[in-house]
């Protein structure tokens, strides 16, 4: 059978004080009461999982993964075993299953694990008895039934898988935020709450630094074609629905404006121009686990070329060391690394459509006497590199411009 | 194979701060050195179930005992796996398993769960890879594969069951006191660590409030013969080894002096004389889950008796109002209850082969002009019930007469 089966996700603000998991308590009790069969899935609370990260580093640099899932998977137990109890305490039948008891199988790459599959069999059994069914998001089992966790974000993937394989189209994901907002709001007192996004657009914002959903659960969401409401647990408003670009009603030419500040920028100068080293360049950092953001060559003079490219700030030093290293054989004249570096970008399914976007943002940061020192595009998302001094500025004319006077 | 395979466990406090989890680490990582198989049973970190039952109790008067073993269970995973980073830190390899994962099947009594069997050969495969087994205690999974708690004492029964099925003679229960004593030091400076204790006089002294193991892990190891090093994990001197009686070397016809204040007695007096009376009390104070310990009956004059028992404090109330109750069929003269009380008893399995030492208690306490109340003998101990006044002065006397002056 395939009742009203609605996924419910609570992050770990939400269920941060028994206070807080009361509340969330009287909510799944009123969503019960409107007839639905609740699947909720829960994080650890609050800062249960950096509590427990600092334990295991007072004991060793370089803990082990499988230890590590064993430790913080118990963050995620505590909080289904509590809204359980809170749930009994409303008078809702309700039970409480570890990923282990409900089989959600995933490889076996600690710390960062991908699902496999997933039995249904237990919670449907116990939807039918008219229970709520609270699982542990974050955590799966190995096939020699070692605890896994699926890394950041990872209570998002539970919570979309189990809505995937119960066939439901509908999943909430309740956080501290009450949607997805065309900016950040607490820098642009003007950002505005959307209703509906891409998948496509919050894939975008994501790795341009706006977090709202980490980025495999909306991968997820899109290859099963589930709708992610995104919405706050403090409030009855609704939030953003993360939907098939197809099926929106709204369409923005620009959804959103995002900066971003964690990164720094690498160039290496006057490379002499012959096949072969990008690619030596970047898997010599791929196999030092570099993540490298935004990449621009630009042929010069002399057939030399430079490459720029931006890493995660913390990566900087190794990052610098390596090209450096590497240089001696390139014979480039330098390599410069530059820190205080912003990305600003604008993302949005309008641009597939609408042509000058690009123009139109380099105009308006000309129009403010900002230098572009970086330039990439992607199908939906147009992004510069600017001196971290004007990142606001920036962020906040792009935003006057793109939405604001639209 | 069996090869030499050594099964410790840590207590709460043990493993109660990261400080003394590389303590811990460092003695296993020794004892691997002297060539031992070594499996670890872990509790939870010093006050961390307490914590767990307080958030529990801020959210249900009386929450499920399913979901209270799914929240508690948590207090030793966390443990194992750090134990397990602790290990690696210093060179050893190491593995560790919850409940589920040994599949140590108990029966579905939450809270209170009974070990049916436990799988070796994870634990077995692991051994075989060099690898130091850890393992949580307290918890097992029901044939649903639920998670169960195996109540107060838990983990010692874990550590004595894992013994048992691997064949292992020996099992380290490791706590912060250092052996069992022949009184309490902290109220007797005089009482000696005993270095042999049976099963029996452990239960017996377990009955009677000197609470080092829990009743069912002396049972457990004397079904199997499995013998008990009770010692602390703060010092490396030996401690006491509980064992068969015929083996010990040492035996005192009193081992321990024990002093118990936490129970009331409530008498019911001239009861008309007729069968069935007794009976129907106590199977009334069992069905309300009211735990008896001593009951004396005196017959006295018109065919009328009376009957004293003693209670757990708590229950005093409840008792009270359950017997006033009943009295109103039998027929007693009044209901008494009397709070400031204390069982002084003298345990020892030379009882069994001497004579005598009944008289001998009761000179020592009338000796100090201390009234007795009730009396109550086992094969191998003997208690009394006097006023809550002379406990202390009681116990010492007899530490003295029967320990110290022998």
């Amino acid at each position: 059978m395939t009742q009203n089966i609605i996924v419910q996700k609570y992050g770990g603000t939400s269920v941060g004080t028994t206070e807080r998991i009361k509340a969330v308590a009287e909510r799944i009790k009123d969503c019960t009461k409107n007839g639905f069969s609740v699947v909720v899935v829960v994080s650890a609370m609050g800062k249960t999982t950096d509590v427990l990260v600092d334990l295991a580093k007072e004991l060793s640099s370089n803990p082990s993964k499988r230890e590590m899932d064993m430790l913080l998977s118990t963050g995620e137990q505590v909080s289904i075993a509590l809204l359980a109890i809170a749930l009994h305490d409303t008078g809702i039948d309700a039970v409480s299953y570890t990923g282990s008891q409900i089989r959600m199988m995933t490889d076996g790459n600690f710390s960062n694990a991908k699902i496999a599959n997933i039995s249904t069999d237990r919670i449907i059994s116990s939807l039918n008895e008219n229970k709520v069914v609270i699982v542990a998001g974050f955590q799966g089992i190995d096939e020699d039934d070692n605890i896994t966790t699926l890394g950041r974000g990872g209570s998002d993937t539970s919570a979309v898988a189990l809505a995937a394989v119960l066939g439901t189209r509908d999943c909430e994901i309740y956080t501290d935020v009450d949607g997805v907002y065309t900016a950040d709001p607490r820098m642009i007192s003007a950002a505005k709450k959307l209703n509906e996004i891409s998948y496509d657009e919050m894939l975008e914002l994501a790795r341009l630094g706006a977090g709202v959903l980490h980025s495999r659960s909306v991968e997820f969401a899109k290859n099963f074609k589930i709708r992610l409401h995104v919405r706050s647990s403090f409030s009855l408003e609704n939030g953003t629905i993360v939907m098939p670009m197809e099926e929106m009603v709204e369409k923005y030419v620009v959804s959103g404006i995002t900066m971003k500040q964690d990164e720094a920028k690498v160039t290496i100068r006057d490379i002499p121009d012959k096949p072969g080293i990008s690619a030596k360049l970047f898997n010599a950092l791929g196999s030092c686990n570099i993540y490298v953001n935004m990449i621009v060559q630009s042929t010069g003079h002399d057939n030399r070329a430079s490459i720029s490219f931006t890493v995660k700030k913390e990566d900087l030093a190794k990052t610098k060391e390596l090209c450096t290293e590497l240089n001696k054989d390139f014979g480039g004249s330098s390599v410069e690394a530059k820190e205080n570096i912003a990305i600003v970008s604008a993302v949005g399914v309008g641009m597939l459509s609408h042509y000058g976007v690009a123009g139109k943002m380099f105009g308006v940061l000309s129009g403010q006497n900002i230098n572009i020192e970086m330039i990439s595009t992607s199908e939906i998302g147009i992004s510069c590199v600017i001196d971290s001094m004007y990142a606001e500025l920036a962020a906040k004319a792009l935003h006057k411009s793109f939405i604001e006077e639209i």
